[in-house]
């Protein structure tokens, strides 16, 4: 892994393994990646507290690992994970933190010359796609 | 937004709308993230280039904007997407940016006294999530 590009850390996206929610997103460095490898349980370094954190430590509302997955650069992971407890990942008591949206451009807005999707036939793989998304 | 905490970057999540995939993780300034919203297509800032680059500028694999979430703590953002062109976001020529597997600690290896899932009769749900997974 390399930690070179953000002093020390890399970001730690947490996806419910389930639902595919993309739940939150933390940082890890060298110990915590160690940590959450070795318990089988998240564990991140909080940017604020200057110090190691396990998910769910005080409220149980842990997050089990099912598999860690690392990109192309080797500085980013991808923790897919069960979560425990209540089940609330969000410290406002909320599942995931992902809660409030960003009004974007409509489409009349946007060039739509070439603008067509990657695959055809996904429809009925979108409808699925929409009964699990993190609406 | 607040930028303050990776000196005027934040982290952008960029999730498969339809298939709920994490397809990639980049970074945003301040000028990126209103070039997206204005635009409806995904604009970062490259670290490693120091300036800004939409996704399939050169490629066509441009990432159609769906929706933008922003997390509790207002420093990261989910951008949920369409993927355009031949649809492969990795500069790889994947699909997606994270295809290592890290291995983790088995169950045998970790307590589990109160590690039960948050929610039960999710057995159903479980199987559809896998079908849709990143694996």
């Amino acid at each position: 892994m390399d930690f070179t590009k953000l002093d020390g850390l890399i970001p730690a996206v947490i996806q419910d393994d389930v639902s595919n929610e993309v739940l939150m997103v933390g940082f890890m460095n060298q110990t915590a990646l160690d940590q959450t490898v070795a318990t089988g349980y998240a564990t991140f370094f909080s940017r604020t507290r200057g110090q190691l954190w396990t998910k769910g430590e005080t409220s149980g509302n842990r997050l089990r690992v099912e598999r860690i997955l690392v990109d192309c650069d080797d500085d980013t992971v991808l923790v897919r994970v069960t979560r425990l407890g209540d089940g609330n990942v969000c410290h406002t008591g909320d599942r995931s933190c992902f809660n409030k949206v960003l009004p974007v451009a409509s489409d009349s807005g946007r060039k739509s010359g070439e603008d067509r999707p990657a695959s055809a036939g996904s429809h009925k793989v979108r409808e699925r796609g929409r009964d699990l998304g993190a609406e």
